[in-house]
């Protein structure tokens, strides 16, 4: 199982980024695939192609009407079928036995 | 204001990395810099020696025995004292005029 | 035209990684795609598809006998078909008016 | 030592950004820092405050007249004075037997 977070906008349509952002936010929401949106990024859990697929329609929909995309990306797999989108953060907060800002 | 993400974590230990994201939260949560934590990393925002001084202590806090560390980190400046840890959120949500997963 | 520049490495595997990047450049390095290899990192260049395919026979080289693996990617993507893996540098060194180290 | 590759530009100054990259490695290459220059970013090698204030400089350079920039940075630090700026590769190279296109 695959966590990615990633993060992808244009470079030529000035400093206002949240329409492009809400573009890709759009598809992400529409996709099935599990997500958390954060203020830097996007987590996403599945399978490799099926994270990677939803990637990949979100530069499509930037491709039609932006000249320069820039995007991030970074990957944490791990061989089990268990999802860790909360499990990651409950085994940090048991450990220091308090909550912690999410 | 700045905006930064991080996620920092020892290579030469195994696995699981828990007990050391857990040193380094701990360290965060203590700061008093403003940080939410996601399955992926951690968001802090403020003025730019702040941030990247917390980032050096937890660098500090792995090097005592830790042989190999490695970090990845991205950082979203805007010139502005407005907090965007909720707002870059909103405006994406108020564009898609519904709420999204975080 | 993209490219990107990708790292990806096993964490469950102590602190050498070297026999598991080797596995990956050998791979890159047959794939007919433009690339250059750096200290931290492997930059690829070709259309979206192209590069990402890499990118995936690359994880599922180490999928086969990791645990757990870790990816970071970026990618600076241009609506033309002129090749920048010399250009981008080139044009910094003439404003520059000297050759740089690379 | 720590090695790090890091990207840095402005938002808000449209799509060509050489102008901005050429200021920075203008930093860089003046720094006494020692560096690689890549298509997609710039490898510094040093001790930990050594290539961070490289960074931070570059940063306080655009930040005089850039409204939002964007920096992604990645670090790999391990406990020796050695330097990996070639050694990391040519251990590659010696695994594959070959020369990779650097």
């Amino acid at each position: 199982m695959v966590l990615i977070e990633f993060s992808m906008f244009p470079l030529d349509k000035g400093e206002s980024l949240s329409p492009y952002v809400a573009r890709i936010l759009d598809i992400i929401d529409k996709s099935g695939v599990n997500y958390r949106l954060n203020p830097m990024g996007t987590v996403l859990e599945g399978d490799y192609d099926e994270v990677m697929g939803v990637v990949r329609q979100c530069f499509k929909a930037l491709e039609k009407d932006c000249r320069r995309i820039s995007m991030t990306l970074k990957m944490d797999y791990r061989k089990s079928n268990e999802s860790r989108l909360e499990k990651k953060i409950q085994k940090v907060e048991s450990i220091l036995k308090r909550e912690l800002k999410k």
